[in-house]
């Protein structure tokens, strides 16, 4: 499994990755699920990857590899990001179908994957969307400022109460960061390093800010016994059930 | 879909569960899920059901008719909460295999189910299990006192972090409560009201504490503005992403 977000900010965008993948209890290794495309003042891009690892990696390789042709539409000629998101749902679906099949020896493969794809293409707004394993794709939006891809729901929670699109750019990191990591802490399949990388609108640079977390990382470290401290004295403050809660029997 | 959950602590267990039922968003209904069977003097027993309504209600009924008739096991003629668990196990397999079908109309219908039980028979230790669609179970233990059904990833961090054998019973009702709570607020298909029980070890009466809290109740409205403005607090006291925080590029 794995766990990607992407945060539309008011002030640019943010991506967070955990980098665990897993074929089985026997075959768990580290992958970075983020990969950025920049072409210096013209567009800087970053994907996110969850799902089957083949899947995904056929289409990085693809886009990579399109750079070097005569392709049409690349992750360079996009005229929009949505076009590159439309690009790579199209990839996406081809190696699907290349792999699984409905019948014969691999009938039944889930060779799905998904991708959250965002940044900024020069004289256009930041943009951000999420790619379904079908190829299609939807947009962050100011009421729902978050994406979420793979294993979302323990981390969910305290976007839902923190996340809103002008939240400051290091509040949303922070947050990514926790959101990742207690995820962490309730499945097996998530695991570090965790990447968190902040795009600035309108910059057109590659990054604005850039982490990388290992397992000891100090502040990792810091932030994950903080966060236990807080998280049990908030609830230690919290009203006691007392007798008067309890309903008529 | 539904969350249920049951802790087994030192002192008794714990049985916290939601009312939601939906077959489709045009159906969303009211159902308790929480059923107990109480014999004074002789055995207090709490069932928490999730899955199929059909199923569960047709496994409750019948444990329900068999206390009429002349059946060699029922839920008061069990030795341990474990009999009664592999009975409620065999109902469970029985009532999928009525519905289900491989072909025909019916083929992919989901009847499954799943079941907490819990409760004290004279004589014996407390016992709490969670019985699995296929009809079996596993038990809680000191190291893992909580046990989950439905839609359990919301709320299991804050389990995680708080809940052990030997908190308190207010401690863990409040900690179960802010779980639901929680879930109910990142998915639709968990609502109110919450029912929540505490039964207390060796007493083999229904209950020690019972409450339950509609959307609109004092202590429901309260805990949640506390838990969230708690939360909010505790993440903001975390330590900022510094410049130090960063890995070299």
């Amino acid at each position: 499994m794995t766990y990607c977000l992407g945060i539309a900010l008011t002030e640019g965008i943010v991506f967070c990755s955990d980098s665990r993948t897993n074929a089985g209890p026997d075959r768990v290794n580290t992958y970075s699920k983020m990969h950025s495309f920049f072409f210096e003042g013209d567009r800087s891009i970053t994907l996110l990857s969850a799902g089957n690892l083949a899947t995904s990696q056929s289409v990085i390789a693809k886009l990579n590899r399109d750079l070097e042709g005569a392709e049409s539409i690349t992750i360079r000629s996009g005229k929009y990001v949505s076009d590159v998101a439309d690009y790579v749902g199209e990839l996406l679906v081809a190696a699907r179908s290349r792999y699984a099949s409905e019948e014969g020896p691999d009938a039944g493969l889930d060779a799905s994957a998904s991708f959250i794809i965002g940044g900024q293409i020069a004289g256009q707004d930041p943009e951000l969307y999420l790619v379904y394993p079908e190829g299609n794709h939807i947009a962050a939006s100011s009421a729902q400022p978050y994406l979420q891809i793979g294993e979302t729901k323990y981390g969910k929670p305290i976007l839902d109460r923190i996340m809103q699109a002008d939240t400051q750019p290091e509040t949303a990191m922070r947050c990514a960061i926790v959101s990742v990591d207690s995820t962490m802490r309730s499945n097996a399949t998530v695991g570090p390093p965790i990447e968190c990388l902040f795009y600035r609108r309108d910059s057109l640079l590659k990054w604005d800010k850039y982490v990388r977390l290992d397992d000891d990382h100090p502040y990792l470290t810091k932030i994950r016994k903080s966060w236990d401290e807080n998280i049990k004295k908030a609830f230690d403050q919290l009203p006691a059930l007392d007798q008067s809660s309890e309903a008529p029997v």
